[in-house]
């Protein structure tokens, strides 16, 4: 279950290309993937550093956190500072100081959530930057280009993200269309230490996931890991989990799945379930910098007046900063009401923590033959 | 030269009260000042944490950067979260988890310098708090009750700070004034483990600063430790520095003396050098946040375009995390035009680091009988 072959056209890969299923149980997996930056334990949560930082947070404090991969934005990065700038201060990870694996996405969800101003067709997607009304070219070659540049570990495709509002028969098309920007994304030569990964698409129809899936592997067939994307985007968790299923059930099982976009606790159980071994999401940091925390016992809103005169911390056996350095939900109400940047440093660590660690007890659980123990403890407890 | 005796009707005192001179080079001198919290060799600067938190700073990195004293603020601490849910939660040492020596002003500044609505009398201040608009009292009695009840080392006086626009008759009624508030500040206990310091008023007087100087020891001639205040209200540097002079003149020189108020390098030369022990200011931290960082060779903007492209740290010899962990000044750039969290942290790491290291200097050179020397290598490059 080595994977060495190359899916781009660049010169011979470094054998760091490769992931290593170490246990199944069920659908769930652990394993290890190969970086040139170092390898990545999965299932493995990704935390979310848009714009080159993960916000409030050191490189060091995520190392301390346990985490592995971090996320940066190419359609952030490419609108400031640029990604001739990154480039020039030596890449992404000299840039932020983080030495580890890096995952750039592709600008594609980021620029689909924009508002009127934006042409699509065939060729790419036409819009005006929300930083200074300049007219932006975004296409499936100029987004590889872009993270070319940057430097990531791993790339991701740029990819045609539908919307709820599509018929079938344009869910159909724009599937096609992903596909179609996929061959034009493998064209593009990266950096020897890169790794593209395709995205399934496919909206809300199974048989249509099932297609992408397909196909998207027989155009890459090589490719060291596949996405599933277009599943963050509001449907009934239910539906969600049954187009992941669709999605996952089409894939190599000796490359490396990621789940885009879905960060709970829930969500990472129930994906692993599925078989996926990659996740990232941005609301565990998002809501931590407005006093949401995770708790086994249900989330704490820290503004809510019931903590402020709780000396507890927010979770009593959790091994994070925030909870080990003894800071009193009290505390954190008080700074979260103030909206003192502690409060969300605090809480973002809490969180990130909180995730690492459920992706530890995950793989440990899978190689000792417990997922469906874990899985029956956490899950009834886990909110969305 | 120990200091054990009381300045309050309270029991006996723990013997960790007493500053013992260890040096001194002309008028500059360097000691240790112990509290119940620990030691503070002095002199020292001490970082603000108004709200009881230093603004994206975890009470560990404090540490590591080499704080010794930090200041928390009556005036805000009342306001919210209030001083009864801080006494609940153990106190301001283990509200915001630093374990060692904590000041807090008396809130008088904060007063003074807020809109019309106050109301000033022989009593003490009105005014409407800026949070529910509802009346706040704030008296000499009230002010030492609040700051018992949170519990810092050291204890501000509650003083009456006089404007510039006071005729010199007002502004001897108001230096008179807060000599009778001491009296009252110093008939209310504090808890074991408290000191009280009084502070020098007088304005641009340099007569009614000493005289101010002496009857404040006159009256408080068991204070562990004096201020002078109202310096700084931006008068001119060298007016400030001779009210400074004319103040410390008239203080015991077994007594650590603090300048409330101003931190640039600059400052904290200048007021050693007049023989200055203590020092806090909010700017170093303020500025920072707004991407203004110290440099040997003059303050940076780290928000000029000019340092988008410089793979340089903020400086090469500092040892702060910043510098160390390698951030270049075009990162710092970028995270302080895109308002990222961790861009005022780390320029706040670094300012802080600065004036911290400069304090370190301070010491050695004058415990090395090397004070001329360092003040000429620092003093022409400081910067206001």
């Amino acid at each position: 279950m080595i994977v060495t072959a190359t899916g781009n056209p660049t010169t011979e890969q470094p054998e760091v290309f490769e992931y290593r299923l170490r246990a199944r149980d069920g659908a769930a997996r652990c394993g290890t993937y190969l970086s040139a930056h170092g390898a990545v334990q999965t299932p493995c949560f990704m935390p979310v550093g848009t714009k080159a930082t993960v916000k409030g947070v050191l490189p060091r404090e995520l190392r301390e956190l346990g985490a592995q991969v971090i996320l940066a934005n190419t359609f952030h990065l490419h609108l400031r500072p640029g990604e001739q700038i990154i480039e020039h201060l030596g890449g992404l990870h000299a840039f932020m100081r983080y030495d580890g694996p890096i995952l750039t996405d592709s600008g594609g969800f980021q620029v689909f959530s924009l508002a009127e101003l934006r042409r699509i067709d065939e060729r790419g997607v036409t819009f005006r930057s929300p930083v200074d009304g300049s007219l932006v070219d975004l296409t499936p070659e100029r987004s590889i280009e872009i993270q070319r540049a940057l430097g990531a570990d791993i790339v991701m495709a740029f990819d045609e993200c539908p919307n709820a509002q599509m018929t079938g028969e344009q869910l159909a098309a724009s599937t096609d269309r992903t596909l179609r920007w996929l061959e034009r994304c493998l064209a593009v030569p990266l950096k020897p230490h890169q790794a593209l990964f395709p995205i399934v698409q496919g909206g809300m129809n199974a048989d249509l996931r099932r297609a992408s899936a397909q196909r998207t592997v027989a155009l890459a067939p090589q490719a060291r890991g596949f996405a599933v994307g277009g599943l963050s985007v509001g449907e009934a968790r239910e539906t969600t989990y049954a187009m992941l299923e669709a999605s996952v059930e089409q894939l190599p099982p000796d490359r490396p799945r990621y789940f885009m976009g879905l960060g709970t606790p829930r969500d990472l159980v129930e994906a692993v379930d599925r078989g996926i071994d990659l996740f990232d999401c941005v609301l565990p940091t998002r809501n931590a910098r407005n006093g949401r925390v995770f708790h086994p016992a249900g989330d704490l809103n820290l503004r809510n007046a019931e903590h402020a005169r709780n000396p507890r911390p927010i979770q009593e056996d959790c091994d994070c900063p925030a909870c080990t350095g003894g800071f009193s939900r009290g505390y954190l109400h008080h700074l979260a009401k103030q909206n003192e940047m502690l409060g969300g440093i605090l809480a973002t660590l809490h969180n990130l923590r909180y995730l690492l660690r459920l992706c530890e007890r995950m793989r440990e659980a899978i190689a000792q033959g417990r997922w469906q123990e874990l899985k029956a403890e956490v899950l009834p407890a886990a909110q969305r």
